[in-house]
């Protein structure tokens, strides 16, 4: 990596961060700029439409990394509730060890950016749709039947978002623990692992 | 209710509904003036330490009027999975009708206090509580024992905040429909309605 390449994924790093963490609209650009120690005529040159560019950087960003931790925790089991469990376990880690967001979710940003940014908005459901479909695919590979496995890909991905929500907020990871407690018996409906 | 106690209600809704709508950091100070018509001088009269007090009473205020909701919904069925059908029913149409989160979920409100308010979070915290014990005693009333009542409960919120914030990004509520589906088999397991 040369190094302005650097620059740039410095920089789109370092809004994936603040981004994730405090919001889009609480992050100043400088603050990005101080964060990711590139040069101040760096952040034009390379996004030159500016914080909403960087922005779409960013939540791709952090939906590649989100994606690859689940698809790495899915692929521990064959078996479909453990895998999904493993996901859970992994996130609960996740969000003890850092208290915090980062890389765990992407709802923040979407519901920032509801109202404000068709561009950002679509990243953001892309990042929920591929999700789904991951889960999705791993029932699928259990034996689920499509259809089936589809839905429940968002039901899993809902219940997993939801619980990220109401456990960052109660700083107590005990609304997924409950999650993953439940998801078994609600797979156990379609399958036998 | 006198003109004065009016004003300060009037500027309590207009922050909730601009604050669930568009955030907290998003959101300006004229702005909730200017959509409450209130007097400019007033809001420091009934809230002297700012912008954090009033979205105090936002929060309470909108935590309030989704409980309410919540609550009545609830009510129109004895059968537990058909009264938490019929929240997410009224929700849909809620967002759908509305398109945006109005009184639906304060989970932007969450999300974005997490770093920044303790006395934000922790009135955000009471709300999700709240709901989660609203619909374990739905439970409980359905003759699920307390322990496991009060686990779905917490799994039933974070099922529907998850829906609500991927429905309102993907500006389609399917995600609702499809926990709305999956309820009554999870619920299946504790009961026969």
């Amino acid at each position: 990596m040369n190094s302005k390449t650097d620059s740039r994924e410095k920089m789109i790093e370092a809004a994936s961060k603040l981004f994730q963490l405090k919001g889009y609209h609480a992050t100043g650009l400088n603050e990005i700029l101080k964060e990711s120690h590139a040069p101040k005529g760096s952040l034009y040159y390379y996004f030159p439409e500016g914080k909403e560019e960087l922005a779409l950087a960013a939540i791709e960003l952090a939906g590649n990394i989100i994606k690859s931790k689940v698809t790495a925790s899915l692929s521990r089991y064959d078996a479909p509730a453990a895998a999904i469990k493993e996901v859970i376990k992994d996130m609960k880690t996740g969000l003890e060890e850092a208290g915090r967001l980062e890389n765990v979710s992407i709802s923040l940003l979407a519901l920032e950016t509801n109202l404000t940014s068709q561009v950002l908005l679509e990243a953001c459901k892309k990042s929920f749709t591929d999700l789904e479909e991951i889960y999705a695919g791993k029932l699928i590979e259990g034996g689920i039947p499509e259809k089936t496995a589809r839905e429940l890909g968002v039901v899993i991905q809902s219940m997993i978002e939801g619980a990220i929500t109401i456990s960052i907020t109660k700083k107590d990871t005990a609304p997924l623990t409950a999650v993953s407690n439940q998801v078994s018996l609600l797979l156990g409906h379609y399958l036998s692992d």
